[in-house]
């Protein structure tokens, strides 16, 4: 890439500069000029979008920043600002206009032809995180009375724009959707087919005011390449095309593991976060942890004297602590993932609960009899075994249920399960699990 | 669902059952189908799979496992098995040939035309998880002296069983892969240019042998409905779909999530999934960290004195050794998931491990002071405060390092840095902190 860089560094500039800069970089991808613009020096940059086609420069322009973007339609000729503006994806212009001052926005909003102007103002009051905030109107539209010639000429028309040419979007007057129909289907269909013979009136469609999730959810179900979004009179508001919903998946997943390892998740990627960013990312966790765990100390107060007997007992401590959080961690892993991802859903609760029961009292006596055999061979006082191994036993059943418990309610209370993170189960089963150890000790060593 | 299961009951078995079973059935997406289907008994399936269209069985079958695919196909007319198979995407009957048994698997095979049964053969011979795997051989392939309107009327004539046909793949004789045409730029351009016109040389791919989440990165990074695989020659093997590698990456993102909580991810889904495959997966876990545990008990014996004289030591080991836990368990998560992305590489390890040092000593700090307070507080012994705030602020700084060393040289030596999950990197420091705090206490405290 340096050699790129270098380069057009010498061509940026030079008389001809169109075609020597169109040539240099013919075998690179938007994706990767995005990487080597961020190179350049901003003067550079701004030739640099201004040299290269109209079609690749908003390529190019869809894989940086808004505040990149803004500042290098800001400083271009009005005339071509407009003319990027017109061919940039509707959602990537929905996210800039909304990242920017909004007076910037206003200006830049004015250059919109109305209709297109009024179709960004309606994406543009979709909340964060919903599928209406992800869609772009950028899809190929047709009525149910055009024949397939008529629509493969109408997407040749303006199918330069569209996000997905792969599925035709039958609307009615209203604007209501009737059906998706693919490519496919019409290149193989006799050219004179009306398309009210090949719809079918009952397309697969998220709402707009759904979560992001449920869009991904029903993409990946159905393999589809995009997904309809509808207002509540069915009217189709724009699409949701599936190199979205994939940022969508990933990200998701890296908020969920973020939560699930007792952080808040991070905004940006991990180089780019600063340490600060970091540490407060962090830190409140950390501190409610602290504080919740701080009662431990207290009921631990509590059997100072039988501590002052048996010294022994506290050796176990770390043990049995540790074993009641790491099955709590293991347990509600795999319940929040599995409630990310849709396989059990609030009807699933008991029958969810059940199983982490039964698979915890297996582990528990599993790790129970080997605590009682690692307590006897220290051979410290008799009967510590059967303490420390009764203690694992229950302390195992009982981090398993709260583990299962816990998300499965927050799920049903439409929060989200994934703050359940394993620091926090291990937290909050450590006060029982030294209750339990204490009592089993006081009531067979007799202290 | 209920009433279509029914409807279907009543219309299968009737005189003319396929123009009813197709009407009853006509708004509904192949996945919902299959999951009807799965309803049904065993001869009411034979009879859907039989009475449907060719095209529609075999979208059905797709979403079924490959048991009942293949009984579905053992039980139909030799015909009727043989024209599914062959509309089957090839990368559905790879996995199908793969599952069933080696004997049953040549029969079908025998079934395919010679030249398709090669790349068949080849497709199997990809190890799990790499990209061969996934790959299908049903694209669209054409050549460099073709016209776009020749190219168009080939898509037109093996466009059925195509899996993506927004690209077309331009080989050369010897099928190397010169470039990939999307089906947008052709129906845009005029219908005499040569290919050769418009391909660059330089298209992206992923290499067979390389793995999975090799391809679903540079998929998601180039925003691409289907990436080419290719061998080490640029022979062109298949190509993957986008919708196969959102499968990829939701199973990828399970995986780490499950073993970051600290168990062996699951196959299938989680109602899917035995009490007691859930307790082999966890209990291995388990058993390792709780004899890596029980040394902590060891260490703490060799203080058994010291515990003696001051038995308030004791209240401050599940806070101290919980905190270093939960800082190494953001910490962990957070790189895990970085490293899945792509976000960090070995060559950022240094880069991350300072990072996440920095983090550590603020983090430690603050809890530092937040565990002095609280030891004062609760006023216990003179000094106490002094030795549970220090060492809580060296237990997390040195979470933090180990959390960040450990995945980051895993990486590096190739192993799944998901290993390490929150409940190994717990076990780990649990440790190394009781050390910390004796040592502390042994010194402030004077015993």
């Amino acid at each position: 890439m340096r050699d790129t860089i270098q380069d057009l560094r010498s061509l940026l500039f030079a008389p001809n500069s169109e075609e020597l800069v169109t040539d240099s970089i013919d075998h690179l991808q938007p994706y990767d000029l995005a990487l080597v613009l961020l190179e350049l020096e901003y003067d550079e940059q701004q030739r640099f979008i201004d040299v290269v086609s109209l079609e690749l420069a908003t390529e190019i322009l869809e894989y940086l920043e808004p505040e990149d973007q803004y500042r290098l339609l800001h400083h271009t000729s009005e005339e071509r600002a407009i003319a990027l503006l017109r061919t940039l994806p509707s959602d990537t212009a929905v996210d800039l206009f909304l990242a920017i001052h909004p007076r910037q926005a206003e200006v830049l909003l004015g250059w919109l032809p109305d209709e297109y102007r009024e179709r960004i103002d309606t994406l543009m009051t979709f909340p964060e995180n919903t599928a209406g905030s992800l869609a772009t109107v950028d899809y190929i539209a047709s009525r149910e009375g055009w024949t397939v010639e008529k629509t493969l000429a109408h997407i040749r028309k303006v199918g330069r724009k569209a996000e997905v040419i792969s599925y035709i979007y039958v609307v009615n007057a209203r604007g209501q959707l009737i059906d998706v129909v693919s490519l496919k289907e019409m290149i193989l269909a006799h050219p004179q087919t009306l398309l009210s013979e090949i719809v079918s009136n009952n397309p697969i469609v998220v709402a707009a005011d759904s979560d992001q999730e449920e869009a991904a959810r029903l993409l990946s179900q159905y393999d589809f390449l995009a997904i309809p979004v509808v207002d509540a009179s069915n009217r189709l508001v724009g699409i949701i095309s599936v190199d979205d919903l994939v940022d969508v998946i990933q990200a998701e997943a890296t908020e969920d593991i973020q939560k699930l390892g007792g952080s808040e998740p991070l905004i940006e990627s991990y180089l780019k976060t600063p340490v600060l960013t970091l540490f407060q990312k962090r830190v409140w966790w950390l501190l409610v942890l602290f504080f919740a765990e701080a009662i431990t100390g207290n009921i631990m107060r509590h059997y100072e004297e039988a501590l002052m007997e048996v010294i022994a007992l506290s050796f176990f401590i770390p043990l049995l602590i540790d074993a009641g959080g790491n099955t709590g961690s293991q347990t509600v892993t795999t319940l929040v993932r599995a409630l990310a991802l849709g396989e059990i859903d609030v009807e699933d609760t008991w029958k969810a609960v059940k199983k982490e029961m039964a698979t915890g009292l297996l582990l528990g006596a599993v790790i129970g009899i080997a605590a009682f055999v690692r307590a006897e061979f220290m051979g410290v006082t008799s009967n510590l075994g059967s303490v420390v191994g009764l203690s694992a036993f229950f302390i195992i059943a009982w981090a398993s249920t709260v583990a299962a418990v816990l998300p499965m309610v927050l799920h049903r209370l439409k929060v989200d399960p994934a703050v359940v993170s394993g620091p926090l189960i291990t937290t909050l089963v450590d006060g029982v699990g030294i209750l339990v150890y204490f009592n089993i000790a006081k009531l067979l060593l007799d202290i």
